[in-house]
This record gives C-alpha cells, structure tokens and sequence, in this order.
C-alpha cells in the first residue's frame, strides 16, 4: 500500500463510472490556488457519510446529516469548498450552507437535499458567497476556468495537505467487478475515535443505502479513526461514499463489498497520516496481546497523541521509556510485568521484555524508527485482542505551520 | 503569584522549621550538576502522599505508597535523585528504591519505612548503586561536596527545567503562626487528573497523617491537577508534604491550613507550566458558566493539551476556532450558540459572544496572546461551575528538547 500519490498515479485517477467532476479556483484561497468542486452522477446514488463526533459541528456537517436521512436513496452529487470551514457560524453559516447545496444542486437539475456539502479550512469565518456561487456557475456548465480531470477534484480539496491523496480499488462481486475510488485531505486538526478529516469515495456497485451505510461504518473504524496528526478533532469532519449503481451487487457479496471499501479508506487514512503538517515518516503502531479490540485501539490511540513520543520518534532516540508511560495512562488495562516491545517490521529489535528492559543495539534500534513507516510493536500479554494505529512524527515544522495560520 | 522563583528568592528559599536538607552531584547525571538530596527532620513526621494514576508505576512510587501506609505519622524524611527514573525496571527497581530507602533512613538513624523516595530521569535504566550509596554517604555526615543549602536541595531535583522552583507561605492558625514551605520539579511529561511531577513541601504544624492527607489532596486537585505541558502523564509523579510538628495546629484550622498548602501549591504548579519545555509564556485558561466543575476542567484540559491552540498562541495568532473545537471534542457538555469568548486578563477583546464571531481587532488580540500570563476565558453559558486550567504555549524548541533527550 502506498504511504503518498505519485504524481503518475493522480494522473491516472478516476472516479467510478458513472461520475463526473468539474473543479476551478473561486478565490477562496488568497493563494489563487483550487479551492472548489463538484463530482455528481446523471442519475441518483445510495450515499452514506460518517462524521465528527465533535459537539462543535460545522454548518455543511449538519446540512449532510438533513440529506442524507432524507435522500439517502437518491442523492446526485457533492459540492466541496477549500479555504473556509464555514465552522461557528451560527444561523448565517446555515444559511450559506444550504445555499450552497441548492445552488449546485440546480446546476444538475436536482433537489436541493440530494446533494451533499463539504467544506474545510479556517474556523469562524464566514462563507463568500459571490465567490462561491459564481465558481459554481463555472463548474457544470464547462466555464473556461473549469477543469474536468478528477486529479484536479482531488487537489481542489486539499489545505495545507503537502499533496493530493487518491486511493482505487476494484472486486469481483457475483454481478460484476466493481470499482471503488475515492480521495481524502486531512493534515493538521487530525484524531481517530470520529469520522475524521473529507473523505469523498465512489463506487459503480448497485447497492441499497442501508447496506452502504454498514459497509462504511465498518471500513472507517478500520481506517480514518485509526488515525491521528496531533489529537485535534476537527469540526468539519465528513467521509461521504456515493454508489451509481451500474455494476451489480448482491446481498451476498456485502463483506467482499465492505472489504474492497475498507482497503480503499485504510489507503487514503494512512496516506493521510503520512502527510501529517511537518511529518518526516508514517508510524505505525501494532498493540497486540490486548484483552480487547478497544482497550487495544486506546493504548494505540494514547500513544500516537503523545509528544514526547513522537518527537522522539523525530530525533530517532529511542525513548522507549515514553511508549510506555503513554500506554500507561491509556487507561486501558495494563500489566507492566508482562509487557513486551518491538522497533522493526520483523519485530527487529526487542527492548523489553516481560516488563524487563532487554540490553539492545542504540545504533540499530535508531535506525528502525528512521524507516518509513516506522514500525512498533508492543505486546500487552493479557489477551488475543490487537489493533494498528497510524500517526507521524512531531517535527519544528509542526510548529512552524501552525504557530502563523491565519494570520 | 509570580510566574518563576528568581535568584534572588531562591538564595533566601528555607524548608519549614524543624526541616534539614542537603546536596550533592553523585555522577547519575552526566552534565555533573547535583542530582541527589536529601531533607529530614531530627523528630518523626506527619507525612501524606499523592500519586502518579499511570498503570506504570515507577518503583519509588511503590516504595512511598507502601511506605506512608505503614509509617505516615513518623516519616523522618526524603531522599531524592534526578537523572534517572527507576522506571519499567522491574524487580530489580524495586530492590534499588528500598537498598536506597535502607541507606538514606540509616543515615538520620531512621527505619527503612520511615524515609520517602523519589526518582525522575529517564526511564527503563537501572540506578548506579554504587554512585547513589557513595553520594548518600556525604549527605548526612557532611561531606566536603555536600551542600546544606535548601536553595541546592530545590535545585538537585531538577532536570530539563530552566530553573529550581520553591514557593512559601505563612498562616496565623490558633496554636500559633505555621510556615509552609517546598520545591518542585518538572517541564515535560505533564498532564493534569494525577498526583503530578515532583513536588516536596515542608510544613511545622502540628498535624495528624489523616488531616493532611485530607489537605493535600484537596490542594492537589485545584493546583497541580489543573496544569500541563504536553499531555504526557509520567510514571514517577509524586507530591509530598511532611509536618514536622513544632507549632500547634488544631483540627478547626483545617481550613485555613489548606488553603494556605493550596497557594503553595498553586504557586508551584504555575511555575511548572510556565517553565514548560519550550515555554515562552504561560496560559491560563478560565472556563466558566459549566454545567459542573468536572465539566468545566475537562473542557480547559482538552484546550490546554491541543497543540493546535497551544502553537497558535506561541505564534500570537488569534485563530480561536482551535479553541472552540478543541472544546467540542472534550466530551464534555456543549452548546455551541451559548459559547463566549476572550482574550485577555480583563476579557479585554470578545470573540464570540453566543456562537457568533464578533468583529475584533487583530492586533490587539495578538498583542494579548503576547502577554505572560496569556489570559483566554471561555464562558460556555449552560451553569455557574467553572475552573481554570494552566498550561504553556507550543514552540518548535519543545521539539528540539525532545527529539533528542536519551541519545
């Protein structure tokens, strides 16, 4: 599995059949850079979408969950903005929000609840909407300014992502293969345990609503909350899954379904995690031995938040000391004298030992936490359970692009 | 309260009457700076504890808990190291702490049981015996290196701290005017809900073990359990305090004893933010208008511990909408149209007011973002509960302390 898109792969990309895009620069970004696009089908699609757990919940976030209880059968296509989160904007951010969604709904001859809305960048400010209406003027009707290539949804709905991020995937199902293909941003305000950071997939699989809604459920609590940049929950937080329907999909074959769903999210939520603001590497996390899936997930969860092990994962010391004073205060239920570390892919170089400091090899066992990924693998010995967790190092540059944002 | 104890205040620094202490550098830390000290009283002690709530317990923190349970109306004293943690080092540790527990109580003539142990450093590294018994020698008889200042003591307990941390207080209680006085150490590996860092405070009232295990903990909740650095919870966090007994106290003082232990400790816990690793200011975070006070501490830990809020206010940049989500993900109660928020000592600049950005003026809210202590009140408009929180600001040196600590 790739840990970046080359640019050659987002060349290649597409979307499942069935859906177009049409992506422009609206000027929401002072940049001058791609800061708005569409993707929608000519017919209606099942859609699912999972979101933030935060109880600060954007306007778009709060728009979608509308749509989709009410259409989820029959949405068209989604609508996504860079630049402003439209996030605490009280009723005017409402407003904007359903605006926006009717506004591009009419440009596919829809209803207004049939089309989704996402939108990503500063908290607190307000939505431009002379600027956003006339992009999405440009966007279906083939304006000049309009760029068709899903490379270019893909990059219209990245921040301070260092690159785009595109993931595809396609299964043999008893009605046909079907194809999944998606793309993600997500770089700073990034944290598992939610439905984390725009994520937009599609698949050409004829399935209902209900079933694509499980199926997404499942692949994200195996994916985008299993990830963490620096522990802040967005507000904005939105993974959408949109299903055209052209390649039929039985009942029967919903697990190799969901698999092939969870394959394409696990791409794009490590892909995400490796482009981490000011990472150098991806860190990957294996907690085995746990007496259970959550208590395993906690103490990787605890792990991947915590600076001093991330920083020292960044200056390739190592500490192991902090892993396990992080998994310490996981909360999660831990027997000091029966666990064991690992630095290595192949478990290369144990440091401890059944609760032991084991005698290791500084120079070697520094040169794994170089590797990208870096892995580490701690045993808890009480169960069967396990769980991976993905995160970066902590770098200055961390600091650097985030001390100076919006200002 | 000032935010760092001087030179000045450190040359005059005394531990309570009835108090000794003494210091020297055995050679655990590399640097030769002191690293080992010792205080204790010629008459037994009222001594009471609290303690790390990590899963991982360094073995000094075993040795204590075991220690105070058996002997806390006649404790003589403390021994303490830096340089190392006696962490994650099993049965050997635990043997260590008491071999240095054994050698310290022999010094001053006392049981095993009635001398306390602390240790901070790095963790999963055996204690040099030979150095600890060798420095412990010079200690008590008065040796040419071992100094008896209680300045030298403050400063031996130290490690990545900028400076030493001592903190005092008088109160006139009915048996008499009682001084209450210790030291603290700790810039990384900070988080609050525990028995935090490294803190010894020294008393001469007259007080049972029950009495002042009640007020410790009281003062304990309110000043070191409302501060963090980086949301590193250690294994070795430890606070002390022993009475020596010289002045009456009666049980109806309790009151104004704890209160009078409590500004110590606030006094302590605010330098300990404020020399954060990294650290250019200090934050203090009031949270008001909660449902509860757990309430209103969750949402200042989840903003104190953000790194997104925490660079943003190292780069003076007033992007408070970290603040509002770090505020929706603590889990605690929220309702986002009730939230107001400030900047500065005297709510000089509102930013939101009922869940609406209000207009303010850039320059002036980065200016107060500059000032230290950077004062940030969140009014969340659902009760009267409220709490205020202390933590630091977020600079790339944190990283630069950290990348490389072991190696």
């Amino acid at each position: 599995m790739p840990l970046i898109t080359t640019e050659a792969q987002l060349a290649e990309f597409s979307l499942a059949p069935g859906f177009r895009a049409s992506s422009t620069a609206c000027g929401l970004k002072k940049s001058g850079s791609r800061d708005l696009l569409m993707l929608w089908a000519d017919e209606p699609c099942a859609a699912a979408g999972v979101f933030t757990t935060n109880r600060v919940q954007a306007a778009p976030v709060l728009v979608d969950r509308d749509a989709l209880a009410s259409a989820a059968g029959r949405i068209r296509g989604v609508v996504a903005n860079s630049g402003c989160a439209n996030a605490v904007t009280g009723e005017r951010g409402m407003t904007d929000a359903m605006r926006m969604q009717a506004v591009a709904a009419a440009a596919v001859q829809a209803k207004p609840e049939e089309m989704l809305v996402l939108s990503t960048g500063v908290i607190g400010v307000f939505l431009d909407m002379d600027k956003l209406k006339r992009g999405i003027a440009t966007l279906h009707g083939g304006g000049t300014a309009a760029s068709s290539t899903h490379a270019d949804a893909a990059r219209a709905i990245c921040t301070t992502d260092t690159r785009a991020k595109v993931a595809s995937a396609t299964v043999a199902l008893s009605g046909g293969r079907v194809t999944i293909a998606g793309f993600a941003k997500g770089a700073g305000m990034i944290h598992p345990n939610m439905a984390t950071m725009l994520g937009v997939i599609t698949t050409d699989a004829a399935i209902s609503p209900e079933a694509l809604d499980r199926a997404l459920r499942a692949a994200v609590s195996e994916s985008f909350n299993r990830i963490s940049v620096d522990g802040d929950m967005s507000t904005n937080d939105t993974v959408l899954v949109l299903a055209s329907g052209l390649v039929g999909c039985v009942a029967a074959d919903e697990a190799a379904f969901t698999a092939a769903l969870a394959a394409v999210c696990k791409d794009l939520a490590r892909q995400i995690a490796r482009d981490g603001e000011g990472a150098t590497r991806l860190v990957e996390l294996r907690i085995t031995g746990a007496a259970s899936e959550p208590q395993a997930h906690r103490v990787g969860d605890s792990i991947a938040c915590s600076p001093l092990v991330k920083t020292a994962i960044h200056g390739n010391d190592p500490n192991w000391g902090r892993i396990l004073a992080a998994a310490g205060y996981s909360g999660a239920e831990i027997d000091p004298a029966r666990v064991r570390l690992w630095f290595g892919d192949a478990d290369d170089v144990q440091l401890l030992d059944r609760g032991l400091p084991v005698a290791f090899d500084a120079a070697r066992a520094s040169a794994l936490l170089q590797n990208d990924p870096c892995v580490i693998h701690l045993d808890l010995g009480l169960g069967e359970a396990s769980a991976t967790v993905w995160t970066c190092d902590f770098s200055a540059e961390y600091v650097r692009i985030n001390a100076d944002y919006t200002t």
